[in-house]
């Protein structure tokens, strides 16, 4: 039987990396509670280096490594906050990074990517070319893959902001993450399940990207066809680790339209004064979409990050 | 001779207002440091309630009244941060608030001024039937002017956000705050320069409204003339009573291009994800335009409020 991450697993990760992460706020705010019923506890991920939670699951990665492993280098394709975080996560550890990215990645993450020391590989922007590019890659110098989130070390480095959260807001019912990959999600089931055991895990995931819905319902993993949501961080797959854990440990997994992810984007912009992303709004719109289910419950949110183009907003 | 404020009184004020105003977080942000070459502390009452600092004045103020004075009301003239403050702190107190606002107001502020049970009288949108409106409630309900900074009371209940500052983070060297009206600056300088001789109080300002500048070097003074910013909360022109203060207490008034505003207002926003209006932006503008000036100095700025209308941003 698949030997699966548990709640010592995320705590030995934590103090492998508790020095580097930072400790991000837990905010709340009275007029979204207002509105929702509901009293919300936010865990800022998107205070989080790099901007979001990803740079928790890279730098346990990284540190997981052997001697030997670090002098190979690590290697991922990704045109999005994994690139970051693990460009940063090695660069902080003395080792090579090899990063894949679509040539038409946003001018603004290539840079960040390379401002980190990171070795970029362009490729077409297509799947097959990204995992041929990577592979290629791999071939030539050795570098371990760290995968964005269907991986053991991965998995239990998101698993850690759960972990944090619990510590610095202790009455916690529900918590709510988004659903993607499945890593932020996969971790922090494994975590709480075990270490809250009356703690209910749910996850929020747009209707237009709804494989982690559909694979839950049906007990077979489902991919995700042509995903059509705002919510870039969410547009993967679910992962197949990440799946055995989810449909093992996850209470409930509820899909939101687009709108609902804008409102709630929106509403925390204006009402917490906070830059999040589209994804990290996912578990907000599940609360005001389904309001009967969350009144008068105390709620965990991960705002899972803020990198947003400044240009593009949706509003 | 004129009695000005002292930092008793301040501390006076802050026993009045603690239990109501939100003790706002402080961050700070490594990438910015980088770029700076300073350390710096953001005080980010862009968090505080009304989504500025202005709630810190206006509690105190609403709060001073005596009895009597609390059932005939207050009243203000304002389009913007203060007309919501003075609303939400007369609504906490069972007092009512009469806010004179005009006609273009943003829809957005209208609404919030509304939602929290104050009397608007909307006007044209001219300085003369702005105050010759006012006059006419004040005559008929007996109301009491609250001024948004030429005030006694206002200039103390600003004074607790760099109070408050102090305590959060005991090494700071020097702080920074926007000047418009000089309600903040004058309340901070107040306080700082009695209980911390050595931490210099410097102000930033838009070189495109730069009465402060002028009435500091002139030791006159001068009205802004017509300002043409997009830092909107500093375009008022420096009262009296707080020019009396700045004149004694403050060490330096520095301005600063549009340009650099708005570059500073996005390197908040895209780096330390926390939303922040123009004006609370011209701080950091001063850093980054005075590198020599603020090198390895330990900076406290204020960061004054984050309403900003999302679809009308300069980015």
């Amino acid at each position: 039987m698949l030997k699966l991450p548990n709640a010592a697993d995320v705590e030995t990760a934590y103090e492998r990396i508790r020095s580097l992460v930072h400790q991000t706020p837990v905010l709340s705010c009275e007029s979204i509670n207002d509105i929702t019923g509901a009293t919300i506890f936010f865990k800022c991920e998107n205070f989080q280096k790099v901007g979001a939670f990803k740079y928790r699951g890279a730098s346990n990665a990284v540190l997981s490594l052997s001697k030997g492993q670090k002098q190979s280098g690590v290697a991922t394709h990704s045109s999005g906050n994994h690139a970051a975080a693990l460009a940063l996560a090695a660069q902080k550890a003395g080792v090579q990074a090899h990063i894949v990215m679509p040539e038409n990645a946003p001018e603004i993450k290539k840079k960040a990517v390379e401002g980190y020391g990171a070795a970029i590989t362009f490729c077409e922007p297509t799947l097959h070319a990204r995992e041929k590019t990577l592979e290629d890659i791999i071939r030539k110098t050795g570098a371990v893959l760290v995968h964005p989130y269907n991986q053991w070390e991965v998995i239990c480095g998101q698993g850690t902001a759960s972990l944090e959260l619990m510590q610095q807001q202790s009455n916690i019912e529900t918590i709510l993450t988004p659903v993607g990959g499945g890593g932020l999600l996969s971790g922090t089931a494994s975590y709480i399940k075990e270490r809250f055991t009356g703690v209910n895990v749910i996850a929020a995931e747009p209707v237009n990207a709804d494989d982690a819905y559909r694979s839950f319902k049906s007990g077979i993993l489902q991919p995700v066809g042509k995903p059509d949501t705002i919510a870039d961080g969410l547009r993967t797959s679910l992962g197949t680790l990440n799946f055995e854990i989810i449909k093992n440990k996850v209470d409930q997994i509820i899909t939101v339209k687009e709108e609902s992810i804008i409102n709630a984007m929106r509403m925390v912009w204006e009402r917490m004064k906070i830059i999040i992303e589209p994804s990290s709004a996912v578990p907000l719109a599940a609360v005001v979409e389904n309001k009967a289910l969350f009144t008068n419950r105390t709620i965990g949110i991960i705002l899972t990050g803020g990198n947003v183009d400044l240009e593009k907003l949706p509003f």
